[in-house]
């Protein structure tokens, strides 16, 4: 996908899936309507009502807006199209955050073609904030306005800000690996989910690392960190879009140098 | 403090300082113009031109409109008053969160006599969104509009949300103390600083547990998690305003089952 083959209708149903998902989510934030139950019974994973009627919403407008087009929700499954292009749908990414009242969580939309994921939106109703990757342009609209995204220029790890939701994801030899990393730089964060992503491409944060991820969790960061100038593979530098584990990088000198330490894990 | 003695020229200076750190904080809050320094040597606790800039704009205030009160601020230390009232400020509570670019910062302003805070204000600029907790009243006004602030009933810990800046404050039998509550707990989320108190006061979590703090990181917490219902107390349950070891809790069941375990350690 080059920026002179990509079609300005995707970007425009983008913002309609993000625009309809915000309206179906935000009257069940910190609200008294929120109900949740548990989809496993070994893992506190909430689904909220907001969370199903927002991915409805998302599929109503599919259908209508781009019915040759696939579709994979975290919610709904699978619908398979005739486009070779595929929409990746998370409603509520960070639903522990949302159900605890952080502005944390994001609403989670991409197309990718055979190639991944080429456009994506990090969005957060609460604040107000959209974080847009495409081929063409990387933007953050928000409380401040709008401004382009760049990841982070080049810096030593020891002067490094990694991102995780470890403790919280992921298996034992998993949180060994991104510990590791972690003691070598700087400063670390936990427990954002999509929001680290986010704060990649938007030039705040080195690095993002991660485990146990589904697809529908990390293309919409693939596109939008690779948009800003950044990177996201597997912890051996292969394709993360089908989840599982994650690095994204702002840069490929603080990958490389993330990646000689994980790739022992 | 009862709400018949409170001064509303105190709610009034309030949001005056609120309004001015925000103006003061914002240009600086993911900008390139963001200067950093380290105040300690070993430890990562960075102190920005923003930081500075907005305890100088609300002691200007202060100075102008409560010269009778004393102040203590997190960057420019005591002054003495003579009215037996003191504001307390942290210009920016979550130093970490603000350099990495997440919303869960936050302006701390409080006022105390000689029982403790009794007024007290939790800002999140970039969200636009202000937790304040008076004898008359507690309220939040934002993005959604304005809201009372209201903590959870009682609910055992087993099904509890608890907060924390652990792993990355406190020493080891600290971290302990928390880990021996949170083992309990169903849901444990980390680094949220002061934004934490605020969702405990907003009915969103249950329990806050730290240690290390600083009497400016706690005070206005106090005053806002109080206002709405809540409790803050030490790890024995004796006062908190002089910073320590703190446990916010929404309701008086779940502070005596969290400090039944937190008093061994």
């Amino acid at each position: 996908m080059t920026h002179q083959s990509f079609d300005p209708d995707v970007r425009r149903v983008g913002h309609l899936l993000a625009d309809a998902a915000r309206a179906a989510i935000l009257p069940f934030f910190r609200g008294s309507e929120l109900a949740t139950e548990n989809k496993l019974d070994d893992a506190y994973d909430p689904v909220t009502v907001a969370d199903r009627a927002a991915e409805v919403a998302m599929r109503d407008i599919l259908q209508r807006e781009r019915p040759d087009d696939g579709i994979l929700g975290e919610e709904f499954g699978s619908v398979a199209g005739t486009s070779g292009l595929t929409w990746v749908l998370d409603p509520i990414d960070g639903t522990r955050g949302f159900v605890s009242g952080t502005p944390t969580w994001g609403v989670l939309i991409s197309l990718a073609d055979g190639n991944g994921p080429f456009y994506g939106i990090i969005d957060q109703p609460y604040i107000g904030e959209r974080f847009e990757g495409a081929p063409d342009k990387a933007e953050l609209v928000g409380p401040l306005g709008r401004k382009a995204l760049v990841t982070l220029p080049a810096r030593d790890l020891s002067k490094a800000t990694v991102f995780t939701t470890f403790p919280e994801v992921g298996e034992v030899r998993d949180g060994e690996g991104f510990a590791a990393v972690a003691k070598e730089a700087r400063l670390v964060r936990y427990g954002m989910d999509c929001y680290a992503y986010a704060l990649v491409a938007a030039g705040q944060v080195d690095l993002v690392i991660e485990a146990g991820l589904q697809a529908y969790d990390i293309q919409a960061p693939i596109a939008v960190v690779q948009a800003a100038g950044g990177i996201v593979t597997d912890w051996k530098g292969g394709p993360a879009q089908d989840g599982g584990r994650a690095i994204a990088a702002a840069n490929a000198e603080i990958h490389a140098q993330a990646l000689a330490i994980l790739q022992e894990y």
